[in-house]
């Protein structure tokens, strides 16, 4: 079933069902990867903090050092991305990391290649602390610190760029990650229902052509059991701006067969990104 | 009918029926921003290229020495604005420019005050050029020169900035014209029957939302003895993304009242404008 040629390859977004159990959630997590690559899936991501409820105040409680490899959550995703041989975008997990005697954690996503080993490390770089009144009110600077990287790793098909959730309101997270040779972004992302229904999948699709890319978005299954309600909608977008695969709230695997032929032929035929102004205006990277 | 007061005001984009006879196109629009100021708008748009067909041969042709205020079409529009009082944003022209003996021809938005007299000048800064085998081809930089400058004008209300059609795909115009302070953006633009129903609103509601403002496309109305088919679509979208008011392909006057209380309170909830991670990128202005 696998459609993988040099100029394409499946991709899947596991939309999962996540509970306050860290052990069911990583078995499970692992099952639907296998999954995934059974039905030829070469490219698999996880949602945004998939193995811990999406609540600030117990991120310290379930984050881990994944400088350790027999970490858990690290070990787990490693483990079945060998397994499997695929790229695993590990969605994101509490991280724990004790700097000059403090702990920091951040809102960390681990990638690994097919050969289990890790490959990138992004972490989320925009905390996500809204209030829109009687709606709601959210602080991760609460509990988190921000990551300091734009992230970009390699497959053998294309550069893969990596945000997570709030990340992708900023577009020049995207815009670095675009320059830096990305043909596809990935964002594990839980939406809420109030900026679910109005943003995401507008979002993802504005990021698609003002970058003339795919973009991913993977989020966690809807959880009525669960403080935060997930907007769920896993979805893919061609470059074109058009949804090639989605889905409803429910746990779901959502695959898109990846034809980067399509990058180029946007690319080619409306040169926005050769024609961009920089003696007007430069987006710089520090 | 005004709905003016210190944090709103009406709003008109003219979806003028645009001839290849420059005197009817002026008398027709002109007749069109009297109807839209008695029905209450008080900044008013006309499409882009309102006085001359949508074509990179005619452009000069049809083009105007616009430091004449006697020039036939910079006139009728200072005249208009001051004798109803209102901001005019003159979708745009094809301007000539002699410089050391050389003509240059430019895609040029002339916008007036309520005075009559010549607020800004916006030269549409990417020029389109673009080839969709099979859909369509288009070169303005045959016969066009692009503008150097990001424009923002004042108004009593608020700031807002100004591009031209093309100028839309550009993120990093929006964004700098957002940092100068604009909570609206208006955008003269024909975009065609193949890039209009792709892209033409998704683009509007991009710019919406990450930006955190109002946005306006006005267009000419399609009309199919001319080469250049129009999609329309004349649309305005407030902070939040969803359409305010828009219209189809005919002829039209598209109104929409602009609360600005939407966009500061979407920018104190998602305070996205505030937390850009300037430590890892940022935006210059040339």
């Amino acid at each position: 079933m696998s459609t993988t040629s040099t100029k394409s390859f499946r991709f899947a977004g596991i939309q999962l069902h996540v509970t306050s159990d860290k052990e069911v959630n990583l078995r499970h997590a692992v099952e639907k990867v296998k999954e995934a690559s059974k039905n030829g899936a070469r490219v698999v991501c996880l949602p945004e903090i998939f193995n811990s409820p999406y609540q600030s105040s117990l991120f310290p409680q379930y984050a881990e050092d994944v400088s350790d490899p027999s970490s858990p959550s690290p070990k787990a995703l490693s483990d079945v991305a060998k397994e499997e041989k695929i790229y695993l975008i590990g969605g994101s997990i509490p991280e724990r990391e004790a700097i000059n005697g403090e702990d920091k954690i951040y809102n960390t996503c681990l990638i690994y290649g097919p050969d289990g080993k890790l490959l990138a490390k992004h972490r989320k770089v925009h905390l996500f602390d809204i209030d829109v009144p009687g709606k709601i009110t959210f602080r991760e600077s609460d509990t988190l610190t921000g990551g300091n990287d734009v992230t970009v790793f390699p497959t053998e098909w294309c550069d893969i760029g990596v945000g997570i959730c709030y990340d992708i309101r900023f577009p020049e997270l995207a815009q670095v990650a675009t320059s830096k040779g990305s043909k596809m972004l990935v964002y594990p992302g839980a939406f809420n229902m109030t900026t679910g229904p109005a943003h995401w999948e507008l979002l993802l699709r504005s990021r698609a052509v003002d970058n003339q890319l795919f973009v991913a978005g993977v989020a966690p299954a809807r959880n009525l059991e669960s403080s935060y309600h997930s907007w769920g909608h896993t979805s893919v977008i061609e470059p074109w701006g058009s949804v090639l695969s989605t889905t409803e709230e429910g746990p779901s695997i959502v695959y898109a067969d990846i034809d980067l032929d399509r990058v180029d032929d946007f690319r080619s035929s409306i040169p926005t990104l050769r024609q961009k102004r920089r003696d007007l205006y430069e987006l710089v990277e520090k």
